[in-house]
């Protein structure tokens, strides 16, 4: 299908929708993004979508959302699966692409869900003001507990030699599962630099943070995260740094 | 491939691998499953396929496990995802498996990941009783503001009629999402009952509990409900019932 992958998010941060931008720029595919319009007029499109019919697709929940065509899909990981065989990045061999979605996915819940209920324990619908002590004590136990056994997991995934001897989660095979990693830590990253910092000064995680680095330094990614298009994190997305929770563990 | 199809996971509560259950009985094909191993037994399993390298597949963070042959492969929804078109419950038309995920991860978000969340605000790592102050804030703010905006959402993916009159969420045309809202909102009636009677007696969400009981009567799932393969909920699982969070809107 000829026609342009369109990217419908919102506007002013990287959000979700960051890893849908990545896949596309890694393969330096054009697409559209209404990250070119206002705040307000990429709000307002936003939320025209998700009151529609869904245009011969379901009605869709949340954003990001992809158009290809007639085709409108929600779901982050459910976008990805999408453009991944596409664009030649859902692994090598048979079946690749549900190992490289199930990696996905692990990253997506624990550095990017996980991340978020740290400054929303109780409810997306209130501030954070307002659950500013729940937050606080989440956030500890999050550093504390999460971060290690999470961080942990991703170095036993980039030890595994199966593969080959990396520097991918599928070894020498580079995949779309490698740039939602990167968004994850970079993220999380902006969210909780000390605990990060700690963690990689223990050098436990050496091969995870190598990655970050390794992604970082891909051609198309380094182009981008140098362009206008690289949006800053804000206080008001997914990845959030509040003082108040950027605790280091004991 | 014609080797069985494997279900890895805990024996003693539906959990996430009951997603996984309901599929294959629905589509009436044999599978083996840890759940007929002790409690014991089973968690030994699980743990011992955690702790390894993977068998030729990247390691696993968390159960349910899907075992095809040679394929090992983690994450509820990618199992399904892998399963759905093998068994001809992925939808009807180009792209429809896209249309399916989506569906079947924004069910698993709200009707299970943010419940599972309502017990556990803080921490999974903790038990309830340590958490409970915030698991009770965390109740009242879900029942009173985002079951509505959940339940409004799947009313209106079932009034949308582009794919004929229904009852399914493609309109006329089975999917194992159908079977995945089933799960969650059996799952949330255990663990909020009050509010799901609330949410029923209204009227507004017609459809949506019209789908739970139509999925309930369908030859295989009846049978299998009714069978010793279906276990309680129990209040370590997914779904969990607390009589101090079992409230209802005001």
């Amino acid at each position: 299908m000829s026609a342009p992958y369109e990217l419908i998010y919102y506007t002013g941060v990287p959000g979700r929708g960051e890893h849908v931008r990545l896949i596309l720029e890694e393969a330096g595919v054009p697409y559209k993004d209404t990250q070119s319009l206002s705040f307000d007029e990429a709000r307002e499109t936003v939320t025209t979508w998700l009151a529609g019919d869904g245009h011969g697709n379901p009605p869709y929940f949340a954003p990001p959302l992809l158009k290809h065509g007639d085709l409108v899909i929600s779901q982050t990981p459910n976008i990805l699966l999408y453009l991944g065989p596409k664009l030649g990045l859902a692994g090598s061999r048979e079946n690749d692409l549900y190992r490289v979605n199930a990696l996905a996915l692990t990253a997506l819940d624990g550095l990017s869900n996980e991340v978020h209920d740290t400054h929303h324990p109780i409810t997306a619908m209130l501030p954070w003001e307002d659950q500013k002590e729940e937050s606080k004590r989440r956030s500890k136990e999050w550093v504390q507990n999460r971060l290690p056994t999470i961080l942990a997991y991703w170095q036993r995934v980039l030890e595994n030699e199966e593969r080959g001897p990396g520097p991918w989660l599928l070894g020498d095979t580079f995949t779309y599962a490698d740039l939602v990693l990167f968004q994850c830590l970079d993220g999380t990253h902006y969210a909780f630099p000390k605990a990060m910092k700690q963690a990689r000064e223990t050098g436990k995680y050496d091969k995870v943070f190598k990655l970050w680095e390794d992604v970082k330094a891909r051609p198309n990614i380094a182009a981008y995260l140098a362009s206008d298009r690289r949006q800053k994190y804000q206080d008001w997305g997914v990845y959030r740094h509040y003082d108040d929770n950027d605790v280091v563990a004991e």
